[in-house]
């Protein structure tokens, strides 16, 4: 019935999250308010953990990317299971070393590292810095030479997968941002040059074929490809790749009709595949990372919202407006992102109505979705968005100067903030006539 | 030669920006960096004041919206211009009235107030409250009931205006989720009510037609069909309305094609359109009140950044990557919006590349600008950004962790922060596990 395993509907008829009453909570904490179950994340941690263990010896890890949602607690939880973590920024690295994480299992990743942040980064002692370009890698070699290191270092590389066609292109993929190109030689180059510089390592490789990826051909590809590469490397340059990093992009049910893939088949899969490529090119089996981020906090996510008018237009449409909008969750106006609605409060009646769900802020398209089915609206309702444990808080503004709303973790039943709403004196904190 | 008439070169061939070296305050301040020029502001200030003394008598208010850019220093300089503010949130309203702004010049705008913050707007006692809806009209009403208070009122109607066609037209701007239909009697019907509740004085009408208009006609169609409805109230509900709000949408430029019309030029337009309706219709002159936000600021900002690393793709594009990106300018990434750029180490050279401005967040979409005709960039040039002075602090994000940059303003060549860098501890200020 519902797109999110955490929800369910109580005797009165109300919506629950991880076994708690959303119209209770919402009464309680005040609206907008992200609920968040942690019994879930942790599952969703287990499940890709364990099939490293199930169907790869164990030989990887898998790192959360943290840019999905980023707090203390988080860090905490993913920490307690075992997970690494990938960091895309000195802020997201500040956050998880304040939580205790251990350095050695977080990976710097970013197209564009300040010099501050590498030295962050090296002082903190991070695992892996994932290098991105040639002006990165000098600078780096050149900060860790200054400061008596090595630093252990990925590259990020385009493979020139295509994840939506399982296309191997020769154009389309290297036109990106991020990482340096397999099919121009850009990549070999790369890593030769590196190869000769004295205060870095070169441990593994790292590729990120996309973003709600509902197939898992385009993994095993990109396995392929990288492995072929790493052969090439090993051959030429005699330099062996220990590490590959197969990246994230695991999708993620929003709506009815998206359709995931449990999250433990992507190992399933992919250790099949490198088994055997690695065996018919003669290579060592190398140390398999993942980095699920979406997927395994999307969906424990939920936010409550309370109605606070039904505006009718006859003949076009019906806006129901809520106490929240692209202040909290910008995927709408970012990206005509779906999501599915239901009035927590009205969980047991039909969903007679089509409406377009808008937000508060003073611009036309703060929408959360449009031709929504949804119970009858009435203002006070609480309204109740599923999935959105990801990118929501991670990129929350202050448009229209709206507090960030504060996040509930709910654990066997019981809630508790892990972040506090924001007040008003927040918001000029750091202001100065 | 620039988009900003703040702009300048010194001879150290570097750009200036309100007479400062754009290239020095970066490497004083860090990037990115958001630059004001005080005086500018200024001038738009005035621009809209005096064009209300000269062509309408004084007889009405300039309103800055401020969700353009809200902050205690820009209230402050306002405040000493003479101008009214508008607000949106409670968020708006505590910082115009934590800068000392006069409650009384404040007009409380929203499609979806909260109860709390109508409260928080009676209890500050704003000048008024813009009713967007029935439900609110009722709320509010109960409100200043219980608070023992009258409520001066405007309500936001929906013209049936298309900015950019001149059309009246019966549906389209309808369909909004912001105010009640001229055209369907819903205005008319929720004026009456509100003549029958106690607690509410009915003053005026506000419309709004659109953002970036670049033509006089449509304010002038506009304020015939406002002034035409208030004689429809007048006449039949005996209803005398004194304050016609005509609200903003005055285009700036952002690059060389957009062509603004002097901001002076809306009043001396409107005016007589005001006056010749008013006098055909038997009514008495209303007060007319503006609300530009964007003109007032854009123009006046400007945004550093360092420049990481170039990527040129052969064959395909040239990246320049720089320090920020959709974290303090989100308007390419959600509207594709046009910037003028510069490298302001390189103003005097040739701009002879064309390449695409990439921001450092883990986002494919995350860019400044496509196609875009700048010097030949290398790692640490500072790019400079123009016409950022609007919707970019007011949208920034902390999306991939990043601190909002600082705000510096300038006057007279001497520059202050008025917004102070946010720290990493910034970032988990609210934080709990």
């Amino acid at each position: 019935m519902f797109v999110s395993k955490s929800a369910g509907v109580n005797d009165k008829n109300h919506l629950t999250f991880a076994g708690l009453d959303v119209v209770e909570l919402a009464k309680e904490y005040q609206t907008p308010l992200y609920l968040m179950d942690e019994n879930l994340i942790r599952e969703n941690c287990r499940l890709y953990r364990t099939s490293i263990e199930k169907y790869y010896d164990g030989n990887g890890l898998v790192l959360y990317a943290s840019k999905a949602f980023s707090s203390l607690a988080i860090y905490r939880i993913v920490m307690e299971e075992g997970l690494g973590v990938d960091v895309v920024s000195g802020g997201e690295l500040f956050t998880a070393i304040s939580a205790g994480f251990p350095a050695e299992k977080i990976y710097f990743h970013g197209n564009n590292k300040t010099e501050q942040e590498l030295v962050y980064a090296l002082e903190s002692g991070v695992g892996r810095i994932v290098v991105d370009n040639l002006t990165e890698l000098s600078m780096l070699n050149s900060l860790a030479k200054t400061m008596g290191k090595t630093a252990d270092i990925l590259f990020r590389i385009k493979p020139g997968i295509d994840a939506h066609t399982h296309d191997f292109i020769m154009t389309g993929q290297i036109d990106s941002k991020f990482g340096v190109a397999l099919e121009t030689g850009e990549a070999f180059d790369i890593i030769k040059t590196a190869s000769t510089l004295e205060n870095v390592h070169v441990v593994g490789l790292h590729c990120h074929i996309g973003s709600q990826i509902f197939d898992l051909a385009p993994f095993e590809e990109a396995a392929k490809v990288m492995l072929t590469f790493i052969a090439k490397i090993k051959n030429e340059l005699g330099i062996t790749i220990t590490e590959l990093n197969l990246g994230g992009g695991f999708g993620i049910q929003y709506v009815e009709s998206d359709t995931p893939i449990a999250y433990d088949k992507y190992m399933e899969s992919v250790s099949g595949v490198v088994k055997e490529t690695c065996k018919a090119l003669g290579l060592a089996l190398p140390k398999i990372l993942l980095e699920p981020g979406r997927s395994i906090v999307a969906s424990a996510g939920l936010t409550a919202y309370t109605v606070g008018n039904v505006k009718n237009i006859p003949d076009v449409r019906t806006y129901v407006s809520v106490d929240g909008g692209m202040a909290d969750n910008p995927r709408y106006i970012l990206y005509q992102a779906e999501y599915d609605f239901e009035i927590a409060n009205k969980i047991g009646d039909e969903k007679s109505e089509t409406v377009t769900v808008a937000g508060r802020c003073c611009e036309s398209g703060d929408l959360l979705g449009e031709n929504v089915h949804l119970q009858k609206a009435e203002a006070g309702d609480i309204l109740a968005v599923f999935s959105t444990g990801a990118y929501q808080y991670s990129m929350a503004s202050h448009y229209n100067r709206l507090p960030n709303p504060a996040v509930l973790m709910i654990k066997d039943g019981k809630e508790r903030v892990v972040i506090k709403r924001e007040s008003y004196e927040d918001l000029i904190k750091n202001d100065l006539y």
